[in-house]
């Protein structure tokens, strides 16, 4: 029995545990309905429970579930579908994102449109055919998720009011993960010195993945619109130091530790602010040097560590690294006015800790 | 002001001119908010707002609101909402559905992602990336509509019991078209004779099309639980009934009354139960010659002619038509036993019969 006591601090683990729980008891559900229309259906909802099961960290519902303990919420149970409705909209989100970049994979698993594209591949030699269909099922999986998200928000034990502030909260972080999703997509088409970074990551990361969750707990809790205003001033630093740190992790960090290549964001062109201040920053040779690297699909080690010693030279990299720094110091001072109980301010802190400082 | 008034039985003009009001100042808000964020966020609002304004004859606001009234609700202005929300999710469905179909073209208009690939053509002249791209901004375009349909039900006037049975209804709704929406899209991959048809009308025609308007429509009115099984059988046959009519029109029918080509179905191999039928039906001879024709898309007037003939040859049409006959007369039963208005009777029949007999 995993399932926090509402007496106890909730611990990441905890949260992630038992809000994989209710995801997997909702796909379980979803799935045998649809096994009752066709097996074809069935599959698709197999393929969605995977995704759920194949990892995911499960930062939104953490921090929705500490905040609502931390402003006083004592209904653990009751408001869990809440966190976990924020995670269905990720999901959703995440598997439009995948069909946008033209990924397969997700936490080393074969995504949706992999598993269908393995799946069609089976039945007819059109290749081409094949993977447009394995699209076409992620789009669905994703329509079922993004609506299943406000399906789980009724789950809870909310009263009316707080269920139809939380709905307008769902609209509004859809509104904004995909305003900066669209402008991420068409960064691709702008050289990297024009992309809207910043904007990105307010989009993206400061307002969808960090205030969303935070609102939620307020609105749970009736926190009063002044510390909501906070709230928004902490989420927007934090996202802000969270992602410029990711972007630098994403280049200079240590793929043994990270888990994750350092490669791709140059090979993929990634439009990050560090990319923008290089191609900003660089000078006339440098610049050619860039662009016969950065989005070239056949970009190795080597020719990665060239556009690393250009953002270093450019003093890119410094740049960056002071703008993420200023931005975790803002994001602690905001942190410190928080109106939040006092044996949550450890644990927030930490995951502020562990947010912006990682690539120190 | 051509706002209804309740006292008056609503024509279907007036709810369409209603809808559309309602849903184009969505539209402006949205966009007008999208525009503080990003010119390249307002252009998809623009784009989203285009296709309302192109046409699209509002059924199932008409079939919401005209059963409302029906059942005795009084409160048209307010919960007209509702009904545009089911036109909101119908938009988001078709944007996504003309993805996986491949259509740039809604109602004589470019539809979003054809208007974003003209857009991107004019900016990369990598074709395939502005079409990849464009079908992302149709990705994101559908998501933000299925998610303002559960907002514009909290718009409506109805109380927080009502509101949260709209939701799991509009939950329903989405689950029951995409699973149709996966068969159908699946359907291309095998042979026409093993096309689960009749199912696919059933999930994406009855259920999602005419029983959701109408189970709207009872929620709102607090139709009690017997009423909601008879309109749930009535939908399914008259579901049945229309589609199979749908279909027999898009081969036999008269393309200067309906507006719509009778070759495009057979060139694009429609897994219609008409199609079904007659591959069922076809020796060996006429199987080549259906093999060879539907689906392809070289056919022309005289390989459509060719394929009609076999059709008719099989009996394959008449048993269509007899199928929808039976639906039909089956749905006008079913009609019968409902308990709605004298004065709406009429107004319903009206719409049955122009549904079901227009193949006729």
């Amino acid at each position: 029995m995993a399932l926090a006591d509402d007496a106890v601090v909730c611990s990441w683990d905890a949260v992630r545990h038992d809000t994989n729980d209710l995801l997997l008891e909702h796909c379980a559900r979803q799935q045998s309905r649809a096994a009752t229309i066709s097996g074809d259906y069935e599959r698709l909802w197999q393929a969605i429970t995977s995704q759920f099961e194949a990892g995911g960290k499960r930062l939104r519902p953490y921090l929705c579930m500490l905040m609502y303990q931390a402003y006083g919420g004592k209904d653990y149970r009751g408001v869990l579908p809440v966190a976990a409705s924020l995670e269905l909209l990720h999901a959703a989100m995440l598997m439009h994102d995948d069909i946008i970049d033209r990924d397969l994979v997700r936490h080393n698993q074969p995504n949706v449109a992999g598993i269908f594209r393995k799946h069609y591949a089976a039945i007819t030699d059109r290749a081409e055919e094949a993977e447009h269909l394995a699209d076409a099922a992620a789009i669905l999986a994703g329509d079922l998720l993004l609506s299943d998200a406000y399906q789980l928000v009724h789950a809870s034990t909310a009263d009316a009011d707080k269920k139809a502030k939380l709905t307008a909260l769902i609209g509004d972080a859809t509104y904004s993960v995909i305003a900066g999703e669209l402008l991420d997509s068409e960064a691709v088409l702008y050289p990297p010195e024009r992309a809207a970074s910043l904007q990105v990551i307010e989009l993206k990361t400061s307002s969808y993945s960090f205030l969303t969750p935070m609102l939620a707990a307020a609105v749970l809790t009736d926190v009063p619109e002044d510390e909501q205003q906070r709230l928004q001033d902490f989420a927007k630093k934090l996202g802000l130091a969270f992602q410029l740190a990711d972007d630098l992790l994403g280049v200079f960090g240590d793929s043994a530790q990270t888990g994750k290549s350092v490669i791709g964001d140059i090979r993929e062109g990634k439009r990050s602010f560090l990319l923008q201040e290089t191609f900003k920053r660089a000078d006339e040779a440098q610049h050619t040097t860039l662009v016969s690297i950065v989005g070239n699909p056949d970009c190795d080690e080597t020719m990665a560590q060239t556009v690393r010693t250009i953002m270093e030279q450019t003093g890119a990299r410094a740049a960056t690294e002071s703008l993420m720094s200023d931005y975790a110091i803002a994001a602690k001072e905001a942190f410190t006015g928080l109106n939040i109980a006092e044996e949550y301010r450890a644990q927030l802190d930490a995951l502020v800790q562990k947010a912006v400082w990682r690539a120190a």
